[in-house]
């Protein structure tokens, strides 16, 4: 059997691997239109920024060491441009001697991944790079290595504009951030957001939101703002899109996402060829559409699938959650299922828990602080996606939330996960059995939350609100126009409250839900302000700088 | 609704806020028969050691904090001598005055927990302490105040013992660590706890296995293996047992386990009495038997439930997994669920697989390296148990198997868990995706593993070892007689080796099973030694120490 993989990277080469440790006689051609096979892309941009020293660290494999330990015939700087899918043969382009040949196939599997979206001006006249290839990172080192006091422009807060974003800084560049939209990192709701932008523009990046760039000048890169700013270059993380013109042209079908569309067992429309990675479509988890998720993970994983498929042994793919994870100046920033904003937009009913809790045991030294906030199904109680925000430890609860979500377990059944604990690693009650509390309160009704983003409406049509905090966490900053009453005195004081619909709150949402227990058992018609004070600072702040805000008001 | 509740830590503590906040006309009262209430009994070993400075941080409650937020009555210094069950009394005893009372309940919910299983000297004229309670440490640190270049004895090698010892370590006190068997922190199988003895070793901890105290003299405390070592003081931590006095001489049922029996919703066999925390009888979940298991996540999670099993809304306990985790010198240690020694001892037919993966990317600066093994269940692939020692993400790794175990997913399925990555964090084939990858692969009989106790029984039968590392990697240390055939040059070597039964082994196992599948295809009679050289240097090292390891020969 002769198998033909396009793309050399993770998925092409995970099917590659897998397939020869599960076929010893099959020749397996790998075709790479790079100059690397194997390279750690989700390293580069951390090679720019001098964290990883050593270039070679990026280059996990070489054709030579997976013809020796694989058998694999790797060939780099090579080109499929053309699928005869009646022939079985693919056209081969060397891109050095553009020389083009035909190979034969019985089982074609495609994985090129996909390719920027550029939202850069076509016409500038400073280098423009994305950074996605081993040439990408080559060309912005020289560049950089090239001027004193470097100036960038970042296009795109997303996963690789911020990291792109901190490596640059860490080198000492001057970094501009432009967004085209009002929120950086989208994939969070913008109450998650805040704490990012902050950390931003703490470390001095200029973010510039609701801007695109238009052009260049002899002073820099030109902005939509109508301003201008300095640039020895610009990086653009606008995005990917899956790249199917190999796919589209050979006829395959495409998937509504634009990704090509693949079975369970990752075959493509013709029974003969196998698709991987980003350039593949993915069933989302929650609604069980098209969707297009481009990590790693992902397609490491559907590589192997698809040398399983070949080899006779097909699995089933399993729905993709899109557990994705950021590192930005200290702060982690971690997702998985869908945001708020998304169950908005399909009109899906949910509830929502936001919480603040520490990483570990806050009586031992070096707690961190981190924001979690959990999407959960109004029906099923079925978790439907979470975020977290903070330090040390949110790669653990995002990780462990992605299981819960993956093996099906509700919201509530995090009440009953029994994760380890001692001082410095989590508390008795962790993180994730508190979110797990609020939720099965929200299920049971023991309480009634509200959300930031609901407050002023309430509030106008003439609920009060209650501060439950001491009057010194009052007197250190508080929402306009609240009552202050502490938690602990008020069975003494409710005398003094209206009878009228009241929303209590706190810092973070702990006290204001034994508050609002103690008011509705004397009578009182009562929400809990949904992960207190804090979540509201945060979604406020964001409402100033980023209208998206607007688009969660229910 | 009077609720009389006899412990107030974990446990008890937790069933009386949440009550409170789910009735604020029940009448609770607290009796605790120490000083202190809901304080961090697992912060006490830290603040022996002087991480934790300030010995207020210990107290997270006090009786008039808690009476102010929940209306509790706390009454600390008084013990619950006797239960009057038809009657629906408590006897109390005031400790300071000695003055009995009598209380009235409508409920009662014991939540006394565990008492120490002294295996110290009854006749010790040095100063002998468990390490339990507040009052505990402060004569532990007078003690240790008072004298200079201090020396311990601690009694006992599990989680407490080793806190204690790292604390002791860290106070500059010279320790011994007395372990009554042959191996240390028993809830591992050997090969997993040899690194553990190797850093206490390292730390200049003084470890005597197959020891116990016989008795003091003037130079110090007499062990049983006829030496004697000096101690300024002895810490015992040689474990607990279920405090169930009250409830025994109350005919409470007592569980087969020893510990007080309860239903799911923690009632006892009284439908008025409810009990909780380390005094229960938990339920297994491999086994679905009583266990005991004395952790305080679950103390806290079934005080919970108690509350709502009073408020009329009970629910039904999750079986425990054992989800453990304890620090030791910079190494974190962690298991859930089974170990092979029970799984031999119970006749329960299993598959191992051991990895030694790394945190995170091997390419990102800073990764650490950790030991895991999985046992799973050779008939339903089900996960029945996890050990993990290492560095950094050992935590992180070990509460993503205790949710799949408590989720019920298979090992296969550990291949599809979609968990975040950046190179920080994780790997694009996270740990957890490499042991679901391998253990797929035992599933489905694409490898057959031999693990390191049955090495030498496979070749006293005529299996010939193959070593498929490199060279150097042989010179540098190897299994005695073992041939050497590096991977990438075996499919030019398939004629040197002999026709008979092979183990292939490397490293970690990775190439071995590479290797595995070249020799099969080829006609090879072959197996791949479960986590290679490294697994097998630290099982044989145990061994040598630790005759525990015979046991789980098979």
């Amino acid at each position: 059997m002769k198998i033909i993989i396009v793309g050399g990277v993770a998925g092409g080469m995970s099917a590659a691997t897998r397939l020869r440790r599960l076929d010893e006689s099959a020749e397996i051609i790998v075709f790479e239109r790079g100059h690397y096979v194997s390279f750690a892309n989700c390293g580069l941009p951390y090679f720019v920024g001098g964290i990883i020293r050593d270039r070679g660290d990026l280059l996990l494999q070489t054709p030579e060491s997976l013809g020796a330990r694989f058998a694999l015939d790797v060939r780099v700087g090579t080109e499929v441009v053309q699928i005869d899918r009646k022939a079985q043969t693919v056209t081969v382009r060397d891109l050095l001697t553009d020389e083009t040949s035909v190979e034969h196939y019985d089982r074609l599997v495609l994985a090129a991944g996909a390719s920027a979206r550029s939202n850069a001006s076509k016409d500038s006249t400073v280098p423009t790079h994305t950074l996605r290839t081993v040439d990408d990172v080559d060309h912005i080192t020289a560049v950089l290595a090239s001027v004193a006091a470097a100036s960038a422009v970042v296009i795109g807060g997303g996963f690789i504009g911020l990291e792109a974003v901190e490596n640059l800084v860490h080198r000492g560049v001057h970094v501009t951030l432009v967004q085209r939209g009002p929120q950086i990192f989208t994939p969070l709701d913008p109450e998650m957001a805040a704490p990012v932008l902050d950390r931003l523009r703490e470390r001095g990046v200029d973010v510039r939101l609701n801007a695109t760039v238009t052009g260049t000048s002899a002073l820099g890169i030109m902005l939509s703002d109508g301003s201008t700013v300095p640039a020895d270059l610009v990086i653009d993380a606008s995005g990917v899109r899956p790249d199917v013109t190999l796919a589209a042209q050979a006829g395959l079908r495409i998937g509504e996402s634009g990704g090509i569309w693949v079975d369970g067992t990752q075959a493509t429309s013709d029974p003969h060829i196998f698709a991987v990675g980003d350039g593949v479509e993915k069933t989302d988890a929650v609604s069980g559409s098209g969707t297009l998720v481009t990590m790693a993970g992902l397609a490491n994983r559907h590589g192997r699938s698809v040398a399983d498929s070949i080899a006779g042994t097909p699995g089933q793919a399993a729905p993709a959650l899109g557990t994705s994870i950021v590192a930005i100046f200290g702060l982690t920033v971690a997702l998985v299922g869908w945001s708020e904003k998304r169950l908005v937009e399909a009109g899906l009913a949910h509830r929502i828990a936001h919480t603040h809790p520490a990483n570990h045991a806050g009586y031992f030294p070096g707690a961190e602080g981190m924001s979690i906030k959990l999407l959960i199904d109004a029906e099923s109680d079925a978790i439907l996606g979470a975020q977290i925000v903070g330090g040390s430890g949110v790669d653990k609860r995002i990780d462990v939330l992605a299981v819960a979500m993956a093996a099906g377990l509700s919201a509530s059944a995090l009440t009953r996960l029994e994760l380890a604990y001692a001082p410095q690693y989590a508390s008795a009650k962790d993180p994730i059995n508190q979110l797990g509390y609020v939720a099965s309160n929200l299920a049971e009704g023991t309480s009634v939350n509200l959300q930031w983003h609901e407050l002023a409406a309430a509030r106008a049509h003439g609920a009060v609100l209650v501060d439950v905090r001491s009057a010194g966490e009052f007197a250190a900053g508080s929402i306009p126009d609240a009552l202050n009453v502490s938690l602990d005195d008020l069975r003494a004081r409710l005398d003094e409250l209206p009878r009228v619909p009241l929303i209590v709150h706190c810092q973070v949402g702990q006290r204001g839900h034994t508050a609002a227990r103690i008011l509705t058992q004397n009578g009182f018609d009562v929400r809990n302000l949904d992960g207190g004070y804090r979540t509201w600072l945060a979604g406020t702040s964001s409402l100033v700088v980023s209208p998206i805000a607007e688009r969660v008001l229910v």
